[in-house]
Parts: C-alpha cells; structure tokens; sequence
C-alpha cells in the first residue's frame, strides 16, 4: 500500500474539522527535472480541461488561428472551461459563423451554463442551455477551426483518430514527455480524447510552456501566444469569480492557470521558469482552487498581499442566515 | 500521524482511476456495543442533516405532532433534505398556514430549490426559490410547531439556548450517549444547531432508533413513527431520483436511512437490530450515495438484487454525447 497522498485541505465547521483533502503536487523546470513535490506524483492522471493550453497551441502552430484571421480572444476560449455567460456564449457563437459553421457542428451536449451555479444566478439572468454554452466549446471551435485548416473533415473531429486529434496528441507527448502510446486514452465529457499522464509530466509540460525556447521556433512562438491569450482574457477562459479568471485578472500574478474537472491545476510560471501541476485525490474543486493560491504563494509566483487578496476571492465560505461565517475552508501551508 | 481511513469508493474513467474517497464506518448494537467498524470512527463529525431524524424524535414526544392534528406527512418532512419539488413545497405551506404560521416564520434562508441540480430541471420546471423551499423548511417547521405546542415563542427558534433546541440536545445525548457539555456546537448552513458526535456514537443512536425498547415507552413510541413516519413518506425525505427515497421506496429494503451535508449516512436497521454511520472524509455525496448500498448489502439489509437494482439507480455515471459510458462510481466491495 503507498503512502497515502497529505492532507492539504480542511472544511472548518466551528470547532469540528468536518471534511479534508488529499492531493499531489509537482514543480518542474522545464529540462523535466522535478524540483519540488508531494504526494505520488508518478500517478496517472487525467488532465481533463488541464490539457486545453496544450491542445490550444494546435490551433496556432497548424497556422490555422492566423489562417482564419483569428485572434487571442478565441485562442483564449480555445483554452476555457468558460462558464456559459452571454460574453461566452457571444464570442462562440461569433467565432462559429466566422468559420462558415454553427452551433450545430459542435460535438459536445448542450450544457447549462456554469454560471448558474458559480454564481448563484436565476436562468433569466443566464443563457440558455445550448451546445455553444458548454464549458468545452471554444475548445471544439479550435478543433472546428483546425479541421477546416487541414482539408479534413469536421464531421467526427472528436475522434481520437481524426488528424486534429493526432496533432494535438503529438503536441501533449512533445510536451510531457510522455510516448504517444503509453498514454492511456480516455472521453471528456464533452466527447473529445483526453489522454492519461503522469502529475510529474503534466508538470513538465507546464514548464515546457513556461519557458518555451527549448522547442522549435513555431511552437516556442505558438507557446507564447496561447499565454498571452489566457493572460489577455481571463475573463474568456473561465468566468466571474472563478479561479482562473481571479488570478490571471489581478496585477500581482504574471504566470498562466487552467483548471481541470475532478481536482487538476497546471500553472504556467514564466518568472519562475517552472511549472506546476496538481491533483487532488477525491476531485474537489473547492480544495484545488485553494490549494493552486497556495502552492503560488509558496512558488514566489505570488507575494503575501496577493495571496490573501485572491484567497478571499477564491476559498469557499460559508455563512449562516444572519450573515454570520460558519463554514471555511483552511490550507494546511506550513505542510508546503 | 493516524492510519488513513480506507479508500471505499473509486471515479472510474476509460483505463485510468480518476479520484478517490476514503470513508469511515460504524456498525452498532443498541447497547453501545461496536459490532463492526472500518477506519477512525472516534472521530468527531457533524452529522448535518443525518442528525435530523434524532431532532424530529422531540416533534412527537413533546406531544406537539399530536396536538397540532399534525400525521406522518409532516413527521417525514421533519427529517428530511427535501429537493424543493412542488409538493415538498405544497406540504410545507400547508403546515405552516395550519399552524396560523407562514414562510416569513421560518429561520433557514431562501435558496434554490436541490431539484435543479438533482434532477436537471430547468427552473421554470421547479418552485421559485424560497425559504419553504429550503431543503431544511420541514426540520424548521417541526420546530416552529413544538415551540408553539411548549407556549415558547417562535422567535429565535435556532438560538442553540431555545428550549425546542435544548430538547433536541437532550435527545441526541440520551441517544447517542455523549454527554451535552461535551457535544461540539456548531451552525448548519440552514441557521440550526448542530452537534459534534463520534462516528461511533452516531452509529449507536441509529440502534438505538432500531431498537427503541431499552428507552421510556413515550421514547419508543415517538421513534417507532419517526422511522415509520420516513418508510410511508420516502419522497417527502428527500426527492426524485436521490438515495434517501430510492432506498426506502424500494421493497428490498426495509429499514430507514438518512443523508448529511459533507458525505454522512446514518441508517436505521431494526431487522437487523444495527445502527449504522459512515462519514466519507472529503464530504462527497456521490461516495456516501454509493458506499451506502454496498454497506447495506454487507449487513444483510439488502440482497444482492436490490443492492445492484439500488446501485444502479443511486451511483453516478456519466456519458459522453453519443450516449456511451464512460465514467462511472466503482464501490471497493472486498474490503467491507
């Protein structure tokens, strides 16, 4: 039996530790060595929407952003799990037309928006559901957009075997350092492949991102865009008051995060020349958004000030009728 | 350092383990006695709404079901995270007016209504939200009704000093044998008291609920419709589609069980002469959802038809746009 991954997370309920989260944690510079870590972080993970920064350079370095007369807007939602909020909707929408297609062309399922929940909202104040309000279409415009770029057809480009598929396959194991065929092959939600890595290499390829001059100079320049879009639109690549969208909007945090389902974070950290990956045993994203402000802090990434700024944005609280706080969550720090 | 609690519950995707859950399990005889147990069932937990069924217990022996005109309807709702269907609210309405009482009366606040989320509803298709529409309005009701019934006023009925509350607190003592002063006060998010108790001393007040002799007759007799009140009414516990209602709808199952925020199950099991607690420790519901009918199925509450008609029903799986499986709740049986 391996030793079990630390506790990096409470729920605090009065004087009661009510629930508590496990996770592993890479740093690695981008030659692949592991600087820091905790946990097991040989253990396969999917990325889920952690992969989209990668599967986003596809769109650039295929030529097929610049081909379309695209920009960092839709290589930003190229990268999202947005939450469905009109700007979302809009932009899709938009970039689909631009194209020639629809919503219709996209594989994934209609959706509610995110937002309703993150945000508490009526579904007056929201879109309706729809495939372009998925959290996953800007990725699917990008894999509609490559397609088209590439002469193949669009019809099942959510195949693991369709080209677009293979390149970004390639790309992710350039990336992680991972062979083609020894990751294992799995279906997002949304339908597309999502392919099994180890936390260390998802670390790796962060810091590859990171520091992209090792790699041709098309990605390397490739790389860089797709950063530079995140960083551009925080806004596109998740929404109001999520993690992603915090962090990236506020001045005192220069590197690049994506979230993934079920717990994962990559960090791109350019100043630092390091990435950082991460995932937490039982899924909670609730753990993984306070730990990501953590574990940044503790990177240098993020200065004190920043890091109370955005854990107050970020970590979940809890408050009775009256108002009064009943319920937050604690990040175990000194364990860092 | 403590041993981990075992891990019970994996999030299968494709080839690759996503994320896990780690639990605690107690099994008890109604004379404190631990028949089984499985991790730290010392620790000190907050049953949440698991507590409810001890609380509802003070509705019926304080005589104020009775003297209200009040049945089995209400004695359910008392117990229940209800989904904010319609008729959870229809019921709840009706007490209140019954009482000479409205919404306004009630402490928890308005919040959307589980329904949404449990059932996918579009929100035209569910109540507007409300406090009758709280998944606590029952509890909170049965409270207002055993104020009125004590001649204490309405006011203030979750202050954890008003004498509905100090009943509840004596019966959960008495019951789960943990004395009052030492029992950890916390808020639930709907404004009520909630008390710390051992995952043990949990699991020995649902005996004690199974087998309710060794208490004053008044005692037995207001757990025997507590439990009976929770099998005639399984859609007022909980709603549509969720474990609560599935289990206690189903024939093959004959005891009573009940749900609290953060992973908690307690289960009532007087064929068996057992109570049953179980916390999953990073308080996901989909873990304790599917733990449940397995732990059931151990105790020879359910046969294996039923745990594999209930599993089906209770645990999650998700499907990809085409319809194909591919993530699903795998219970580590052989452990148990």
């Amino acid at each position: 039996m391996n030793t079990p991954n630390p506790i990096f997370v409470e729920l605090i309920r009065g004087p009661v530790t009510e629930s508590s989260h496990r996770a592993a944690i890479a740093v690695s510079d981008s030659s692949g060595q592991i600087v820091q870590s905790w946990g097991d972080i040989s253990q396969v993970i999917l990325p889920r929407s952690g992969m989209k920064p990668l599967q986003a350079i596809s769109l650039v370095e295929s030529g097929a952003l610049d081909a379309f007369g695209l920009g960092d807007a839709q290589l930003a939602l190229a990268c999202a799990s947005h939450s469905g909020e009109f700007e979302h909707l809009e932009q899709v929408t938009a970039w689909l037309e631009a194209l020639g297609c629809s919503e219709d062309d996209l594989e994934c399922a209609p959706q509610r928006p995110l937002a309703e929940q993150w945000l508490h909202l009526s579904p007056q104040e929201c879109p309706q559901p729809s495939k372009a309000v998925n959290n996953c279409s800007g990725k699917h415009a990008g894999f509609i957009t490559t397609a088209l770029h590439m002469n193949e057809p669009v019809e099942d480009y959510t195949s693991p075997e369709h080209p677009v598929q293979l390149l970004a396959r390639q790309i992710i194991s350039d990336l992680t350092g991972e062979a083609v065929e020894s990751m294992p092959l799995a279906c997002d939600n949304c339908g597309a492949p999502v392919y099994g890595v180890s936390i260390s290499a998802l670390a790796t390829a962060a810091a590859r991102m990171a520091c992209p001059n090792e790699v041709n100079p098309l990605r390397t320049s490739a790389i860089r865009r797709v950063i530079s879009a995140m960083r551009a639109h925080p806004h596109l690549v998740a929404g109001t008051g999520r993690a992603d969208t915090v962090l990236m909007a506020d001045d005192g945090f220069k590197g690049a995060t994506k979230c993934g389902a079920e717990g994962v974070y990559m960090a791109i950290l350019p100043e630092q020349g390091l990435g950082m990956a991460m995932k937490v045993d039982d899924g909670a994203s609730r753990a993984a958004d306070a730990l990501l402000v953590a574990v940044l802090h503790h990177l240098g990434a993020i200065d004190c000030e920043t890091r109370d700024r955005l854990a107050a944005k970020v970590n979940l609280t809890i408050y009775n009728p009256p108002g009064e706080l009943i319920s937050y969550i604690r990040v175990i720090e000194r364990i860092l």
